[in-house]
Order: structure tokens, then sequence, then C-alpha cells
């Protein structure tokens, strides 16, 4: 390489020049200009994808005001097709309307909302999503997005909004009082650059995954051709509304402490702890006392650094309750088995709800984890069905990012073989997950991968291998059922052959041999039967201990069935 | 299932109620408390990663800031272990340091910095990253991070920062003006909850695949065992400096015209148009003039979104000249040539750098990629050698999220069998790409992984077709010599054995036998000489004729080598 001499900028002066440049470069931009730029980091980007997102921002919504309402949610997506790769998204519910003060805010200002701030359980909780959608709209057409909401109490207003992006803060025209009687939210906004596809990825997937997960919801949709579905609510309550709880002391940071004494209303040190703390009793504070150097009787806004970490060591080594149950809802064994029996047909089906655990930063969170097998079970890729993956993040259904998430990462670092799984390819096998907590650490702004981290790995690979067991078992028996019969039918069948050719060879009587031959056959296959039965019971007795599996069909129809569409 | 009563609020007021405390819950929240509260969308998650991306937050603005004043960079990276799972990340360089009035936003405050806002290449494009890792710091440990930034004009200052999450702002304490003189800015902070590992996701992987893409800079690092690397300059000039661009036509959006219109300094729509955009002639403005319907002599500033829609529609309709290339930096052909056989010593390599393209949003962005083959190119994965994959943007590498990728999903679209390469898993390869852009399409604020846009997709796609066709020519030459090799020697092999199994036959005279078919041998083997020899010319013609693709060792000795090895 020719050696060329270092160009470096030449005088002091040049060098000051430049730098000085580069200072009057210096800006900020606000969070709604970020996001305008970075529109893909919120998910809304790809023409299929987007429309998706849309929906999925819009129902989130909508599910969680209901709910957090008491609320039965009924909800109605329709998407028009305007013009090329140009559709209009409206979604409409029954849930409580938004006061005037907070609708611009909802869906006019990024970082604003009403769950960011909460330990509960919700579907969404930045306060992105809804506003993004609305930039994106403003960005694609030109046009405002439209909301009417109202609260039955004849004050329903109608308004158009749009994002002003420098300012993050909506911009409100158009509203209006309603003359008409009106109860719920409507958002309608136009959307180009989209396409409607009925996919994988697609907004009626997305609500059918929804309705899985939520059978208390009941949905609508109408497609741009003007088809029309439902999906009616299996189940006419509300689940329990999570209680907003108090941050669990296994998993606390330091700095989180430092930040809750702050505004705290206790007075000492002891009472900020026992208020502010969940599973914080007597007990729990008489043994951080015996931990820490300081005085437990100092106001807690003048906890330092060094202190706020003595509670913290003093935190883990002290044995709590688990965290309260409170705050999170799973779906519930029985709802999931429900759901997937009535949506997915399978022939074997065992669901698990873990027990609740906490990942870094003290956030509760918990597991349920449903393996479905046969039937309606698996995706169809070709000729081969295999193992489909269900994930669901606070009963949201995640269609996008699968590669990065650690639902899927837990999934695949499971040796299938254990299971008697020979190959995920070629699977007739769903796979069900439903992780719930206060707050989910997704990987980007646009929710749909989580972050893998230790702990919620770790759970999600102990539910898997739970439950892996029991589907493993019955997979297992199934198989050596159909190798049996398979042996079977070879002996029957080849038992002519084989007389034929030794009376051949031999001169001996075949008809004979033959009678000889299969009596000789039948003793073995009557064992080879007593063992099966034994077999069956064995199983079948493991699995019925078992309130979480299900066979759908008696195995022996069904294995019939099988052989006769193999043959 | 049992059919309920439908459980919803009973009265009115009820719900009224409800409404109006979910309207009370109703908050802001700062884009610092959002990245706090959500530090795995910035890459701060996972105790390697962290160190990694902590090491890649400060490099990065180290490289810009010598960059884009003239400096050719020296960077120094240092990371101490404090304790268990504790570490100190220490990284200076020899930049044009940041003045009193910026330093604290630098580091402390979230979305500022001198990026943004331009259409140029840059490592940084958020803003977001070094105020990421102040917050990190002071959440896991509590103290601020330290700063000593100096022109080399006796004016040296250092202080020591955190940051405010609820106003995004920093906060600056013992600020000293230095006694020495200090040129560059040197930042150190203090991470818990982190791991060192020399792994394919640590630091000095991360400092390894830097110092490939960058030639131009000098890296040094020490680890926390005290163990020191140097990564030396292999080039004395840095990078021509791209120059700040005008929007391209094609893939101008409507809103994007509608909000350059407001700051344009242009009075009519023509001369908006010829100032604010790139490629923009007399000829455009004719052709654009033709298609609207409007005075192109009206205020810019009075532009709505039916004529801006006009313009665009135009712009789709009228040919443009490609982007400037200005704006765009590649490493080049030649030094990516230089960095691989320096670093990876591959048996043959290709290299491509493809011409400017455009994406969506009006980004002009360049593919390079290089393909590798033998040598130490590929991974190691236990006996095996896979293909492994370098992503950059940039420069800069990607090390995590590569299944979200869509650098690693062009790569997985291909059908490498077509190019002789029969199984990636088993495949020495190294597959070199370099995405450039003026803004990275990233999937996420922690910049590791490219969304799948169309156009980027379909660039990647044609470049690693490009190159893997000159790849697959010379591996399935040295496949075909290799076969031909094998055949040969089992020949020879096996004459003797031949010869004496014949002559105890026949009893026919063994060595005589023996010569004659030698000599029949070597008559077969002089033709398929002769063939070989052909063939090899034709591929050393074809890949001779190409700049870009290089073979480094005469091949006939290298397939003995390996030969030797394989026994």
């Amino acid at each position: 390489m020719p050696e060329k001499k270092v160009k470096e900028k030449d005088t002091e002066e040049e060098l000051l020049s430049a730098a000085k440049n580069l200072d009057g470069q210096f800006k900020e931009h606000s969070v709604a200009e970020f996001f305008k730029k970075n529109k893909q980091m919120l998910g809304l980007y790809g023409k299929v994808r987007t429309l998706t997102m849309v929906v999925h921002e819009y129902v989130t919504n909508s599910l969680d005001a209901c709910e957090e309402t008491g609320i039965l949610p009924n909800i109605d997506v329709k998407i028009d097709e305007l013009g090329e790769e140009y559709y209009e998204v409206t979604v409409t519910d029954n849930g409580p309307g938004i006061s005037q003060e907070n609708v611009g805010k909802a869906f006019g200002k990024l970082l604003a909302g009403t769950k960011f701030h909460r330990m509960m359980q919700s579907r969404g909780q930045q306060g992105i999503g809804a506003a993004g959608c609305t930039m994106l709209s403003q960005m694609t057409t030109g046009k405002a997005s439209k909301v009417i909401t109202g609260r039955g109490n004849g004050k329903a207003i109608s308004l158009e909004l749009t994002i002003d992006p420098k300012m993050n803060e909506p911009k409100i025209t158009n509203l209006k009082e309603l003359e008409k009687e009106f109860k719920g939210t409507a958002i309608q906004a136009k959307f180009k650059g989209t396409l409607y596809r009925d996919s994988d990825q697609g907004p009626l997937e997305y609500l059918r995954r929804t309705a899985i997960a939520n059978p208390h919801a009941q949905l609508s949709f109408r497609d741009p051709s003007g088809q029309k579905f439902i999906f009616k609510r299996s189940h006419n309550q509300n689940p329990e509304r999570p209680e907003e709880i108090k941050p669990h002391p296994k998993g606390t940071t330091v700095d989180d402490i430092l930040s809750y004494c702050k505004t705290s209303k206790g007075r000492t040190v002891a009472t900020f702890l026992s208020n502010d703390f969940d599973r914080m009793g007597a007990k729990g504070i008489d043994e951080v006392k015996k931990r820490v150097r300081f005085d437990m009787n100092k106001d807690p806004k003048t906890l330092n650094w060094e202190e706020s970490e003595e509670i913290i060591k003093a935190f883990k080594a002290i044995d709590f309750i688990a965290p309260s149950t409170d705050a999170l809802r799973p779906i519930g064994e029985d709802q999931i088995r429900k759901s997937l029996q009535s949506i997915v047909q399978p022939e074997f089906l065992t669901v698990l709800t873990r027990k609740p655990a906490v990942y870094a930063g003290g956030y509760p969170f918990q597991v349920e984890i449903a393996i479905a097998y046969g039937g309606n079970a698996g995706k169809k890729a070709g000729e081969q069905t295999q193992m489909e993956i269900m994930r669901f993040a606070n009963r949201v259904p995640l269609l996008f990012d699968a590669g990065n998430c650690a639902l899927t990462k837990a999934i695949q670092t499971i040796d299938w073989k254990r299971y008697d799984i020979k190959d995920p390819e070629t699977a007739p096998v769903t796979v069900f997950v439903n992780f719930i907590s206060v707050h989910i650490p997704y990987t980007g702004a646009g929710k749909q991968a989580i972050a893998d981290e230790e702990e919620v790995l770790e759970e999600i690979r102990l539910a898997l291998m739970q439950t892996g067991r029991k589907a493993g078992i019955y997979i297992a028996h199934k198989r050596r059922e159909a190798e049996n019969q398979q042996k079977r039918e070879m002996f029957y069948k080849y038992i002519p052959e084989i007389c034929k050719a030794f009376s051949a060879i031999t001169k001996s009587n075949e008809s004979e041999m033959r009678k000889n031959m299969e009596k000789l056959v039948l003793q073995k296959l009557k064992l080879e039967e007593a063992k099966d039965a034994e077999e069956k019971a064995r199983v079948d007795k493991v699995l019925k201990e078992d309130d979480n599996s299900f066979i759908t069909k008696p195995k022996a129809e069904k294995a019939k069935e099988t052989k006769e569409k193999g043959k």
C-alpha cells in the first residue's frame, strides 16, 4: 500500500472552525419527529403489515378501555379500499368514550396516555400507537383522522385531528357536538401505500387470534370486498380486572428505590417500605432493619445510593412471598382449552398456566402454554404441516418479528425429539404461548417481539418442557400404536407369500403351513396386544391424572381414520 | 358453558364514574422516562450485549466527530472490572471536542444531536445512544458519567453528568477547567449487571469488525484482564467527507413536499423545486410544469395536498438522473479487499460496490458485498465451518438481532446451491455486507437490524447474485478439480490390486499387465488433464476479466495442502 501523508486539518484554526461548525449543527428534535422519520420502529412499514398494525393499535386501545370500565367489548372493524394501495380503517367500540380534554392527546400526541405509569397488566403501555397511526395517515394522505366519542350522556362529540410533529401536539379541527346519542369511540383514518391481504399476517388473522385470546370480546369485521366475519364471544364475562400493584422487593433496583422514595407518603424508611412495596409486612421490615446500618426512622427522601443499595442487598437476602397475582390476569386453562378446541380442533391438547414469577425490575409475569397435536393443528406449508407458533402478549397476538422474540427463541431451544416430535418442520403441532406482565419488555416501540430477559426465557422453557412431556407421552403412544398396527398388517400380508415359497422349496403342505403360521402370529400378536392395552391404560392414566390434557377423539378410531387416509 | 348474566356496570352513573376515573389517569411522559422503562429498545439489555452496545455508542460518536472535522481517528477503549458484574468503560478519542454549551445535551439529553436533521451519511442518526448510556449508568450504579473534552486551545473542561428523566435534561456537576492541555473527548461510565466476554457478540469482536470496515481508524483496546489489542490503520486517509444532499425527487412523498415548502427560500414553486431537490434542472422543472395544473409561479408556502400530489405524480413520470453519490461514501472495493485479505485471509474473494439506488422517502443508499471462500472464511461451529455473515450499516458492525434484519433476510432468500454452495451450514464462506445510506431504516432505536424495505432487499439480492455467480464459478471449478484428483488417485491405488487379482485368475503376467494398465490410465488422464487445463484457463479468464475477484493462492498448491490436512 502506498504511504500517503496523513491528511489532517492543517492548522489549529481550521480544526477549531470545523469543530465550531459542528457545534452550530446541534439541534433537538421531538419524539414525534423522531418516529415520523422512523415509522418502521413503530412497525408501520410493509404494505400488508401496516394495515394489520393500524387495526392492532385501535383494537387494543378499545379492548383496554372497555375492560377497565367494566364493559363487555363489542368492537367493529371495517376496511374500505379507496383506491390503489389506498385504504380507510374504521374501528368502533362500545367503550367508555374519551373526555374532550384527553381525546386530542390520546390520538394526537406521542407518549401520552393512561397506562405508562401503572404497574398493571394492560395491552397498551406506551402511549404511542394510536397517535403513530394518526401521524402515518396524515403523512401518506394529508388527511386528518376522524373521531367520534361519547359517554351516552348526550354530549357526544366528533372532531378531526392531525399532529404537529415539531411540537408533538394535536391539532383539532371541526369539533362538533353531535345531535344523536353515542356511547363509545369510533376512529376513522386513511392510509396510502398499504395493501389488504387475507394472509398469515393480515388483519383478519390478527382478529382471529385476538378472538382466541379474548373469548369475552365480540369482534366483527368487514373486509374491503364487503365480506363480513363475526367472532362471537364464547364467554359472557370480562376477565376480572387486574389491580394496580406495588413493586415486589425481588427485582427492584437501587434506582427504583431512589425514585419511589421521592414521592412516598411514608415519613420513615420503614413506613416507606411497607407502604410502597408488595409483600412487605412487619416481618419483612424487621428483616431489612437487621441488615442495614442506617436508622430506619430517617426520612425516606434523604436516602442516598449507598443506603438504597443496602436495602436492595437486604431484599435479595430475605425470603418474600411471591408477587401478588392481583396484577396479572391469565386467560386461564379452561378458556384456552375452549378457544383452541373450537378453533384448532386438535386431536390432543395440553394446557398450562404457570405460577407468576418476576423478572428484572420487579415486574411480575406469567406464562401460559398450550400444545395442540393433530386435527387442524400446525401450519400448512405446501404438502407438509409444520409446527405453528401462536404468540400472545397480554392477550395481544404478535404476528411479526418472530425471529427476534423470546417466545420463539425459547421454543427453538427445546429439544423436541425428547417429546417425540422428530422434526418441527413436519409436525402437526400448534404451540400457543401467552406472556402476561404488568410491563412487557418489547424489543421495540412496534411491540411485536419480547426481549430475551433471562428469567422470561427460563420460565417459558420450563412451561414448554412441562407441557411437552405430556404431549410427548401421547405422541409416542400414538406412534407405537401405529407401528404395531403396521407390523401386524405386514405379518398377515406376508404369510401367504412366505408359505407359498417355503412349500415350493420343501414340498410340504402349503395350507397347513399357513394355518400353523397364522396361529403363531396370532399368539405373538395377542401377547403384543396385551402389552399395548397395558401401555394404553398407563398413558390414559398419566394423562387423566392431569386436569390439563385432553384427548378429543377415541385414539383407536382416530388411528383408523389416519390409516385409511394414508392408503 | 353455563350462561351467566352479562356483568356490565349497572347504572349510567357507575359507567360515567369509571370513565372519569380513567380520564384522571391520563398523563404525559418524557422520552427519557420512556426509554428508561424500555431500555431494551435501545439494545441495552443482556449482560454481555450491554457492554458491547455501550462501546458501540461511544465509538460511533467518536468516529463520526473525527471524520466530520477531518481528523484521522485514534480511539482508545478500556474496560475495567470493578466488581461482580460491574464494569467501567472508558473511551477516549482525538476528536474535535464538544463545546461547553452542547456537552451536557450530547451525553445527557435524548433526541438531541447534530445528525438527525441532515441528509448525510453518518453512523449516528438519532441523538439517543450516548445519553441512553448515561441513563443506564446512573440507573444501575447511581453514579454520574465523567466527561473530559477539549479543543487543544487551553480550554479543556471536565465534568460529571446525569439525566433528569422526568425533564429529559442533563444535570451537570463538578464542572472544572483543566490545568493541562487536552484535545478530544473522553467519556467514562460505570455499569452494573453487565459481563465482559470475549465472544462473537463481545466488545472485542465489535472492535475487530469496526476495524475491518474502517481501515483509516486506529483502535486500541484494553480488556478487563489487562490484555491489550491494537487495530492499526491500514489506510492513512479519512474517507472523503460525504456532502449533505438534497432529497431526490424519486421516492419523495407528498408529505415531504408539504414540509419542505414551508421552509424553502424559493419564492415560486419552480425555484422551490430547483433549490430544494437533487437532480432538478431546468429540464426537470419544464417537465413538472407540463404535468401540473396549477401556476408554477405561485408561492410554494401556499401549496396544498392536491397540488403536492400533482408534483409527486409528475416526479414519478419523469426520468431523473440517479441521486448524487456525494452523500454516500462506500468503503470501496479496494479497501474491503485489503481488509478481508488481511483479516479473513480467504483463498478466493470477490468484492462488489453497487451503484447507489433510492428507497422510500427519497433516501439514496448503496450496497457493498464481498464473498470470501476458503482460508479462514466462515465461522467455526464445533467440527464444522458454517457461512458467516458480517453485517455493517454505514461501516458500523451489526452484531445483534440478525434474524430480524433485511441483510440477513436477503442472504437467506438466495438459492446458494446455484452458486455451488450446497449447504450454508457447512460452507467455509464469509459474506460481508455493508449497507450505506443517508438514513438507515433501523427496526429499532437499538440500531441493530435494518427494516426490509422492498428496494433495499432487492438491491442486496442483486448484489449477492452478482458476486455469488463469481464465487460459484470458482467453487465449482475447485470442486471439479478435487473430484478429478480423487479419481486419478483411485486409478493409481487400484491398479496393483486389480492386476494381482486378474493375474491370479487368468494366470497372465502380472507386471506386464500392470505396465499396460498404467499406460492406459495415463493416456486417459492426459486427455482429462488437457480438459482440466482448458477449464482452468476458462475460469481464470472469466475471473481475471473481473477486477473484483481475487484468488490468493495458486489453486493446485492449495488443493494439495487441503489434501494433506485431510489425511
